[in-house]
């Protein structure tokens, strides 16, 4: 099958063409494809495996191989039985700012599910991050992020139990835990994050709803209050194919 | 097969863990090869294949999708025709600094090897980025970025000919871009970065040397000088197994 060749130097599809011209077939397939995907634009409901297989004559395994790329990626996602064309990816900025304020920018709605709230004694790994010694109680509380009622992360946070001892009863958990912290005269001063790529574990993927092999995105951050002080460990998962992130360096 | 469960609460393999309790099988050998990976320490040597299958009881296919999840993960890795514990990821600062830089900082020595250097006629989609019109001439300089010899990059530069005349002739394609760019009194100002994870495709993958399957953390960077005009636009790929990146939010 010929391989679309009509793109834009440097356009990121250009960058597969391997230079000794072995392209892999299911690879061809995907650039027709993404070429269809870009003329439906968002929404468009993409033609069955069997049509696509029909149209491209190829095996329906290599057009399966082609979506699945471009599903992992989020150029694709599933609705229903049928397959349509995603938005863009959320861009979410790496800063202060809150879940909650970064996809309302975007013009979306967040939301937040409990998983779990428990409280154990503080181990020698999270001691430093929470400001706690060997012992004292900190809480794990564990939540699902949504964005318009759509499942994209997965939410751990370690807290001092001293730092916000009723957060069990006086905390919506549907609401931005940031903005409790600040109704408690807590303030964020400083936070160092650290970003990577990981695979989601069964337990997530079962939690946010996603195939296993998907990409995630992985967020560590360990913050501190205007004083300097110990503040929050958090690491926070969120779908590759829904999510990235952008910094402004400078200046 | 029992799951090894005396780890610490929010210690990444326990978020393994579905709360009904069915562990996939392979994600159980995963979670026994991880503890096995700690004992070892990094540059260990991991039992075969079939010393794994036989020490847990499993077959085959089971051990080996387990060691694909550690691979991708970057927690192992293939040397000659054994499979070792990896170090850490590298750390990778979000800032205005170079590759070279960052890579320096580590101990680890960066270098990069030349996959092209041509020149074209700029296209809409680059235009503002590199502050030229449609048509006028611009580079595109794609390199291999490597750590101590190892592959682990791939750099796609933008940049108008009108700025760096003489690119072709007079930069060393081993050297630091930026340092160049300072050599020609050109100075970085400020940049925007936005960071995804993508599949590599497989001409990236035949590039860096990695299954093609292998996620990559994508930085998309635009970047200006200090008077605020616009410099250059650049899409690295760094192997999601051997990355991580950091930012310090503040303050």
């Amino acid at each position: 099958m010929d391989y679309p060749n009509d793109q834009d130097p440097g356009a990121p599809i250009r960058s597969g063409i391997p230079e000794h011209g072995r392209i892999p077939k299911y690879y061809a397939v995907k650039a027709r494809i993404a070429a269809l995907v870009a003329e439906l634009g968002e929404g468009g409901l993409l033609p069955t495996e069997r049509d696509l297989s029909e149209r491209y004559d190829v095996a329906r395994e290599t057009v399966r191989q082609a979506l699945r790329d471009l599903l992992l990626e989020g150029k694709l996602r599933r609705q229903g039985r049928g397959t349509v064309v995603a938005g863009p990816k959320l861009e979410q900025p790496l800063s202060l700012a809150s879940y909650t304020e970064g996809v309302r920018r975007q013009g979306r709605t967040p939301g937040r599910g409990l998983i779990t709230l428990d409280r154990f004694p503080c181990n020698d790994t999270l001691a430093a991050d929470v400001g706690l010694t060997r012992g004292e109680p900190v809480w794990h509380m564990e939540r699902v992020l949504l964005a318009d009622d759509e499942r994209v992360g997965l939410e751990s946070t370690y807290v001092a139990v001293a730092r916000v001892p009723r957060l069990d009863t006086d905390f919506d958990p549907d609401s931005s835990f940031y903005s409790y912290l600040h109704e408690q005269g807590i303030v964020f001063g400083d936070a160092d994050e650290r970003i990577e790529t990981v695979l989601a574990a069964p337990r997530e993927a079962l939690l946010i709803g996603t195939p296993p092999a998907l990409p995630m995105l992985l967020i560590h951050r360990v913050s501190r209050d205007t004083l300097a002080r110990p503040l929050e460990r958090v690491r926070t998962l969120y779908r590759g194919d829904r999510f990235s992130f952008t910094a402004h360096l400078g200046g």
